[in-house]
């Protein structure tokens, strides 16, 4: 053939971050066939899914199963039975939002990555250090990209640069993926009222907003303003344990308007034409998370979590290792000892303690030196990785 | 806010058919409230899932429920068992491909709208009428789009257009929603040699490939040289009711390369970068229609819609009204008699024979003067409808 492809593709770097990891832990493996290894890497939950939400979703494949209970096609943007259940769990927040400024979907990832659908062509500012998804779906859409630093000087939690005067789109994620640092409710007003008066918009991710302990905002709609300057995308995956599950939401408040017109009409528009629902037995699934038990029981897993969070950060601490993260966050990012590099650190826990973790360098070039461990393991190999981060740091 | 928006969007036209079908409804309803209204309008299966399937649904959930049966991510472009299965059930076609040349997604709709992301710009054919997403997401994406018309003397099988030499992404849909007409294979033979010769795509929507009665080609790859030029993008939607459970595939084959690049690795960057997996009890459901027992009831869930379909074809013919569909195709597409235009035997059909169908008009400027009947009703409102028919026609 000879088509015009979109040749932004070409402009992308090749993600070798986990295959690069998954080669030297086999070689590593296949020369030490005695030694048996923890993964603190990947960002994937190991916890079941709760009782309430296994037994909603055997009702619901029963349903499916019946001609007078069957359900074809879902509405696009979710059954109201789920919107509406979003926006009243956002009620615990503090924040007023409703059931038809939610948009069900597949995931968090999948929503990051189409709402470029809607955008023009603007300047992307995007913190560096970062989950890929922002700046990948950008070059891909081959917008200008700036990048937020975020540094051990600013605690990893960028703040507006107040020399770029022009609208832009700013991706914030907080509690932050890698780093776990989580802006307070001053540092976000400071991001609203930056974006109001630049005219910009800001896509908040708040994938993690269940993990935070304390008085910190949990979504950006807690802060004035922010209906008219801000998309909100949050999910089950980490809240839940639905990474295998998928069930997700966006938040496109019906104030949001840009030279009048209406982001949640377009993205409605851009979910009907290419979208067709989340499958009605995952919706039933995701609708039992919010009952009261349901949130107990997901309280109950994110605990469960954050204790291996503490563990980790203890002997961190212990051993004067600098970390951020690992209190309202499930990851913890931790400045390589001994000035080591990422992949130097990586190869370092890996060959003397047979830990496996992510080098900070694959979420960025910000990330060089540092290093990501999350608490998404089981409770007795992470308690044998402190022991072993004992001896070792 | 004032960043820029995608312009592209305020290019659509509303899509007013089905809250407009709505509307006539249930306007007449209010003012009948003693008839009992038929729907043969809608697209949707009404049958439920097979047994097969829900039991390998109820025994992923529990898998889910269980820590050491617990599946985290899923690989974004499928398990291999679902992949690998697909792969095999194409051999029932005499189509030989890979398991790493299908994509599993959410959505045959998904697949079609996010195929634009990796293409450029390209002029683009669509048969006029069709099913709306591909022009919606090419308009979306700023594209020049020409139609191909289809039309009664081509009895809606339109074929290539010689005068157009240069390279184009060419949509084609066999079994044809809405018109329910099939390609035969010396048809579709001359539009791979045409997309061959000219360097063009063929995107090849096959939903109601196993609708398909007699030797007709079920998907594009039984024609040679059509993996040097197409994808195939197929769902089990209407196959074995997914409508509302949703599952699909794209076949991107590794031959496909334009200008040396390959489609299948751009394809599998975009769903590794914008999408996340078919959660894993759809998958298990998924996996079980393709075995032997889920096949045979697959087949049974067809031979009942294409019975509703051949007493809706007879009545037809009995009263001498052209139609084309609903032998190899669950669609009914007939010519409104006396050449009422499609709007005008809408509301004849409503208010004398309480039918409800879809004006042909709102798939497009070639659908006017025509109608769509589906046979997914139950076969006691079907019969009911077919006697309503045989008297008003």
């Amino acid at each position: 053939m000879n088509i015009n492809l979109n040749e932004n593709f070409f402009k992308l770097k090749e993600s070798y971050l986990f295959s690069e990891i998954a080669k030297r832990v086999r070689d590593y493996s296949a020369k030490n066939t005695d030694k048996k290894i923890i993964k603190l890497g990947i960002g994937d939950v190991t916890l079941p899914l709760t009782p309430v939400v296994i037994t909603s979703m055997h009702k619901a494949v029963d349903e499916m199963g019946n001609k007078d209970s069957f359900r074809g096609y879902a509405p696009e943007y979710g059954y109201n039975f789920i919107r509406d259940t979003v926006a009243s769990f956002y009620k615990t927040w503090g924040v007023s939002i409703e059931g038809e400024e939610v948009f069900v979907s597949d995931g968090a990832k999948s929503d990051l990555g189409n709402i470029v659908d809607i955008l023009g062509d603007n300047l992307i500012l995007i913190p560096d250090p970062v989950y890929p998804v922002y700046l990948d779906s950008n070059i891909m859409s081959g917008r200008k990209v700036k990048f937020l630093n975020a540094t051990i000087e600013n605690n990893f939690l960028p703040m507006p640069d107040e020399t770029i005067t022009e609208s832009t789109i700013i991706y914030l994620c907080s509690p932050n993926n890698p780093t776990g640092a989580v802006y307070s409710h001053k540092q976000l007003k400071i991001w609203v009222d930056y974006a109001i008066k630049t005219g910009s918009l800001i896509i908040f991710d708040s994938a993690y907003a269940t993990f935070i302990k304390g008085d910190l905002p949990h979504s950006i709609f807690e802060i004035d303003g922010a209906k008219k300057c801000c998309i909100e995308i949050n999910s089950l995956s980490k809240m839940a344990g639905f990474t295998g599950t998928r069930c997700a939401w966006t938040i496109v408040p019906n104030a949001l308007e840009s030279n009048g017109h209406k982001l949640n009409k377009m993205w409605a528009r851009r979910q009907a034409t290419k979208f067709n629902g989340v499958p009605y037995i995952i919706q039933r699934g995701a609708e039992a998370v919010f009952s009261e038990k349901g949130l107990q029981e997901s309280k109950a897993l994110v605990e469960y979590y954050m204790e291996n969070a503490r563990l980790i950060s203890e002997v961190l601490k212990e051993k004067g290792v600098w970390f951020t993260g690992g209190i309202s966050s499930p990851y913890i990012w931790l400045k390589c000892p001994n000035n080591l590099g990422s992949w130097e650190f990586f190869d370092y826990l890996l060959n003397n303690a047979q830990i496996v973790g992510t080098p900070g360098q694959g979420f960025g070039n910000g990330g060089e030196g540092y290093f990501r461990l999350t608490s998404f393991g089981d409770r007795e190999n992470t308690l044998e990785a402190v022991e072993r981060l004992r001896k070792l740091l």
